[in-house]
C-alpha cells in the first residue's frame, strides 16, 4: 500500500485506494466537483491539468470523457495524495466535507430500476400474489427492469415527504385518496454511465467497463400501497416516482478491482447475449439502518454479491433493443435481499407484507416508516491490499404528507 | 381572421392561426429555432426583442420561461405576420422548411406514457388476457402510465431500426432470441411541458396551461412479442424503448382553443383530485398512414376527442405523489383507438393480435410492420373562425435489424 500525506486514519474506508467522486457546495459558493480523501475533499478545479474538467458545476464533464481520462485523472490524484513534495501545495487546498452539503453530482438522464435479487422477487412474488408462483416465467432469462423517473432522484440528505395517492387494500370496495401507510425503502446498488453508446446498436456485458464510470448507493424509496394498486398491467410509477435517493459520493469502479467475486451460477443457461466471458458480481456489504425517536437501530445487512444477475448483464439486456446509453444514465439493481431474513432490504420482506412486524430494541414493532424516521444504507467492499472500502452513504428523513 | 402578408394557401392548415414552433436545421448550419408559417419558416433569433430566448440550438430556453412569455412571443409573432410593413424586412428571413433537417426541438427531460383509450385498453386486454377481464379494475379509477426511455426520442423522420431481444410465443417452451417479428406502431398525442413544478406539490388539472407548453404527434414504437414476454410484473421495458418518434412542430396549446371539447363522461366519479371544474379534451382527428412497396395507404383514423382521460387529469395524476415536473417533460396519451375497427390506433389491434389481417388496398394483408415500412401519422384540429390546423406529422421508416 502506497503511503498517503493526508491522515485517512479516522475513516480508512475513504483512503487513496478509493477516491470516489462527488460535487460539494460550502456556504456561500456554488457546486464544486472534488474528491475524496478521508474526511477532507480536493476541489478538482484544482488538479493540474484537468481544471476546464471540472470548471461546471456537476460531474458530468468528466464522465462523458469516458475510460482513458477516468483512469489518467485516478492516477494523477493517486500520485498527488502519495508524493509528499505536494503536500505544501495541496494539502491548503484540502476542506472538511463536514462543512459542505451533498449536491447531486451528474445529471441524471434516464433511471431504470432493475428487479435481480432472487430472493426479493421471490419475496414479493409471495406476498404480492400468494396464489401464483413467486417468480414469474420470465425471471430467470432475462434480467426484469422498468424505467423510473430521472427528475426525482435526489442527493443522500435530501428529506422525502410521504407521498399522497391511490391506495386500495384487497378487501376495501374502491380506492381511497390519502398519505401512502405503507412507506418503504428498496436498499439498491446504483451504476452510473459516463460513455454513451450509439442508438441501434448494443453493448455486450464485457464492454461495462467502457462506459459505466462507478456505484452509488441508492434507496428506491416506494409507497406499497399505492404500487400495489396501480402497477397492473404496466408497472410502477406513482409508487415510486416520488422520490429516489442517490448517494453523494461515486465510488469509481476501478477502485473495486478487488471487490469482484464469481457471481451465482444461473440455471437454466441464459441465451448468448447475456453471456460474459468474464462475468464478474461485487462483493458489496450493505446495511440498512433506521433512526426512530432517537434510536438508530441496523435493521438488516444485504449481500450484493449473490445478486443473480450482474451489472454487465443488466446493461447487455438495457442495450440489446439497440437503446441508447447516455451520459449519467443511472440503473440500479433492484433491491438487495440475501436468503436469510436479517438479509431483506426492504421492509415489504422484513415485515413480511406487514402481516410480522420487525421487533426492534429501543423501539418496538416497525412495520413501514413513520413520519421523522431517518433511513440509512451504508456499504462496504474488500479494497486493495487488506484495505476496506466505506461506500458513500445514502440517507433519508420522512417527512408528514403535504397538508392539502 | 387576420390577414396575414404569407401566402398560406398551400398549406392553410399552418397558417397565422397556428404558428408551431419547431428546430431546424440547414445544410452546414447549426440547428436554429423557428416558427413555422405555411411552407417556410422564420428563424426565431431574429425576432426583436425575443433574441437571446432563441440564441441557443433548442426551445428549451423558451419552454422553460413560461405562459407570459409565451404568450408575449405569439402575440408578437401574429403582429409580426399581419403587419404589412413588417412583410419587406421579415419576409426576406423566411426560408422554406423543406430545405432543412428537422432537429428535435426540445431535450426531453422525463417521457411518460398512458394508457387513455378505453378502447384500446379494452382491445389489448382481450387479446393480451383473454381469459381476464378486458379493463384491470384500476382502470377507471386512474389514469394508468409508465415512464419510457426519455434517451431514445427522436425526431419526426428517423429511421428507426428494427429491435432485437427475447421474444417467446406462448406455444413455444424457451425465449429466443433475434428481430421482433411483431413490430408495431401507436398513434399518439403527447404533451410538452414548459414550466417546472416543485418536488413534493402536486399540480392540480386545472393548471395544466401554466404548465404545459403545447402538443406533439408521437409514435410509441411497440415490438410486441419482445412487451409480451417481459412486461409481468414491472411493465414495457425494451419492447418500447428501442425508439419513440415526435413530431418535428409543436402545436402550441394557444393555438387549440377552438379544439377544446367536453371529455367522455367518467363512472364510477374520479377522486377529487382528478376533478377538473372546467375539464377538456382536444378533438384532434389523427391519420395513420402506412407506405408499403411504393403504395401508401390510410390505415386508420383514430379520435383523440373520445380519450376517457383529460390531458389535465393525466398532469394530476403524474403529479399527485409530488413528483416534480422538468422542463422538457414528454408525457403521451397512450395509443388513441376509437370505437370502430377503422379507428384503432395500432396494428396488434388492426390485425387483432395478428389473428385477423388488414387488407389493405394495392398492398394486401398486412398484421405488423416490414423492413422498409414507413408510417406517417397526421392530423388536425378545428382553428379558429372555421379555419383548421395540421399537427406536425410523425414518420418513420423501418430499418432491418442490426447484423450479429
Amino acid at each position: 500500500m502506497t503511503a498517503c500525506w493526508v491522515d485517512t486514519t479516522a475513516r480508512p474506508g475513504f483512503g487513496v485506494h478509493h477516491l470516489p467522486y462527488g460535487v460539494l457546495a460550502w456556504p456561500g459558493e456554488p457546486p464544486r466537483p472534488v474528491v475524496r480523501i478521508g474526511d477532507l475533499a480536493l476541489p478538482l478545479q484544482r488538479l493540474p491539468g484537468h481544471e476546464a474538467l471540472f470548471a461546471g458545476p456537476t460531474l458530468d464533464a468528466f464522465l462523458v470523457a469516458g475510460p482513458t481520462v477516468w483512469e489518467q485523472v485516478r492516477r494523477d490524484l493517486t500520485e498527488l495524495f502519495t508524493d509528499p513534495a505536494q503536500q505544501t501545495r495541496f494539502g491548503a487546498l484540502l476542506r472538511p466535507v463536514a462543512e459542505a452539503a451533498p449536491v447531486l453530482a451528474f445529471t441524471v438522464a434516464d433511471y431504470v430500476d432493475f428487479y435481480s435479487s432472487e430472493h426479493h422477487a421471490t419475496n414479493v412474488g409471495r406476498i404480492f400474489r400468494p396464489d401464483g408462483d413467486a417468480l414469474t416465467p420470465n425471471w430467470k432469462h432475462l434480467p426484469i427492469g422498468y424505467h423510473g423517473r430521472a427528475g426525482t432522484v435526489v442527493v443522500s440528505g435530501t428529506d422525502v415527504r410521504r407521498p399522497c395517492g391511490q391506495r386500495k387494500a384487497p378487501q376495501e370496495q374502491t380506492p381511497t385518496y390519502g398519505p401512502s401507510r405503507r412507506l418503504d425503502v428498496e436498499v439498491e446498488v446504483g451504476f452510473v454511465v459516463g460513455m454513451p453508446s450509439t442508438l441501434g446498436t448494443p453493448v455486450p456485458a464485457a464492454a461495462l467497463t467502457d462506459h459505466v464510470f462507478g456505484v452509488v448507493l441508492v434507496n428506491d424509496w416506494s409507497a406499497r400501497d399505492i404500487q400495489a394498486w396501480e402497477y397492473v398491467p404496466l408497472g410502477p410509477f406513482l409508487g415510486k416516482s416520488f422520490a429516489t435517493s442517490a448517494a453523494a459520493w461515486i465510488t469509481p469502479l476501478a477502485a473495486l478491482a478487488a471487490a469482484r467475486v464469481a457471481p451465482p451460477a444461473q440455471d437454466p443457461p441464459v441465451l448468448p447475449y447475456l453471456q460474459d466471458p468474464d462475468p464478474w458480481a461485487l462483493d458489496l456489504r450493505l446495511e440498512l439502518s433506521l433512526q426512530r425517536g432517537g434510536t438508530d437501530v441496523v435493521v438488516s445487512r444485504p449481500p450484493f454479491a449473490g445478486m443473480y444477475w450482474t451489472p454487465g448483464q443488466q446493461l447487455a439486456h438495457l442495450t440489446v433493443n439497440g437503446a441508447a446509453l447516455r451520459t449519467g444514465d443511472l440503473y440500479a439493481s433492484g433491491t438487495v435481499s440475501g436468503s436469510e431474513p436479517d438479509q431483506r432490504g426492504s421492509f415489504l420482506e422484513l415485515s413480511w407484507g406487514g402481516t410480522a412486524p420487525l421487533e426492534l430494541d429501543g423501539i418496538g414493532e416497525v412495520s413501514f416508516l413513520q413520519d421523522g424516521d431517518t433511513l440509512t444504507i451504508r456499504g462496504t467492499a474488500p479494497g486493495p491490499d487488506a484495505t476496506t472500502i466505506e461506500l458513500g452513504d445514502v440517507s433519508g428523513t420522512i417527512l408528514p404528507a403535504a397538508p392539502r
